[in-house]
């Protein structure tokens, strides 16, 4: 997907949400383990309620891995159902040398056809930049994330810049607004000014609000951009709305709940 | 795996070799394709030629993952038939906001019983901590890897350290060393003598020798403590030592040249 029509989506739809696809089996519904595959039909009720509402899903690899090769096979099922004019974000958090990220990109962009894939800057421009050749194919970088330890190591200073502003500046150079986005929590509402500086253009996948408690009002007053440039990310707060035989309901509402307040934020702030 | 055990099969063996297998399907052998599971077969071989010369396998996830869910039934076969008293390494370089943390530990730990897992520290304590809850499991954390990419950030100066140490310094503080081991590769072997000063105790788990041009002796000189401390990888070099239906002959030679040096390195640094 090109950045044009990731825009065109927001602005047709009224709406920046991401809806995250945490499936966690243990977790949904009772009557949905009679199923053959009671992941996969959780995610397609939830995916029914919701696809008007959202311009992306993003699917969180940790919750498929932990079932194995059959985890594997719902979230390949998933992907193939999801319309091709929603944005799909690999939720992976990789990043490895050379030649491995070039196999973790064949298995995201060739194999399960996603959008793009969340990279750790940690190893640098040669862990990141395999990724980054693939038409129409994204890199969603971790700059400022939503928890406390983002403190740990993101926010050492250097030379006057936070890390994470080092990973902004230099990335930045790897490639244009049109391929690269950065995760930067919702939680760090406040410093979306100073990033904005630093990365006017890009894209920002801002996950933390609802059960990570991020404020979407103060998110979007500071980062937005001309292009909207945010794809705000709710997982729990929608998918887990209910545990009963109405969760898909249920998560139609919550997610309507946003997309109306988002509707409301882009007339105000876009 | 506890530590002690770990230390007794490098005595045992006269060997800290850890072999990578980074199984290519389009690196192996031609004959193996009429397999039904070529890239089980590959490793079986592999493992059968070279396991009573190493402590350690390291699969990278990225080779089984770009296979979709076929590839990672071919990584469940293969970790079923690895002996239990070799160290299993996940080379994933995990590494998320809790709850996530929490499914992938459940996943490499639980599903796929590997000892250890290679964890991401950009996103600070509580990324780490849950792969930490595991009795005889390990995390590996990365700390200076072995590709040009590690002078980006990680090499970044905060009050005199780098951002490794400070990784280092702050990292050792939530496990000891019969829970927690670095990534260290085998380019950097300069640095080892100040990172022993950091953690004299820990393993490292030291990538780059062969492919990437490392020195086995320098890494050894620099790298060993009281325990060894030291698992050295060698994957492309061992593995694909021949394309022909000799490779795991091949292997075994690439494997046992190393394990020799090994116990020579041992004798004279031990």
């Amino acid at each position: 997907m090109t950045y044009q029509e990731l825009y065109s989506n927001i602005q047709d739809k009224h709406s920046y949400l991401c809806v995250g696809l945490d499936t966690d089996i243990n977790k949904i519904p009772i009557h949905l383990r009679s199923f053959d595959d009671p992941v996969f039909e959780f995610n397609k009720q939830i995916i029914d309620a919701t696809q008007d509402l959202c311009i992306a899903y993003k699917l969180n690899l940790a919750f498929y891995e932990t079932l194995g090769h059959q985890g594997l096979i719902s979230l390949e099922r998933t992907i193939a159902y999801i319309p091709d004019d929603i944005f799909l974000i690999a939720d992976a958090k990789r990043g490895d040398i050379g030649n491995t990220s070039r196999m973790y990109a064949t298995a995201f962009f060739d194999h399960y056809k996603f959008d793009s894939i969340t990279v750790s800057p940690y190893m640098g421009k040669d862990s990141v930049t395999p990724f980054l050749s693939f038409k129409d194919k994204w890199v969603i970088l971790l700059a400022l994330t939503s928890n406390i330890g983002s403190t740990d190591f993101q926010l050492l200073q250097y030379n006057g810049n936070c890390l994470y502003e080092e990973v902004l500046k230099k990335s930045k150079q790897w490639a244009g607004p049109d391929q690269l986005m950065y995760v930067v929590g919702a939680t760090q509402a406040e410093s979306l000014k100073s990033i904005r500086e630093i990365i006017p253009d890009n894209f920002l996948l801002i996950p933390g609000v609802g059960a990570q408690g991020g404020d979407l009002e103060a998110v979007t007053r500071n980062g937005i951009n001309k292009s909207v440039g945010m794809m705000v990310n709710a997982s729990r707060s929608i998918i887990y709305a209910s545990q009963d035989i109405d969760f898909a309901k249920a998560a139609r509402i919550q997610a309507s709940q946003i997309q109306s307040e988002m509707k409301r934020l882009l007339e105000k702030y876009g």
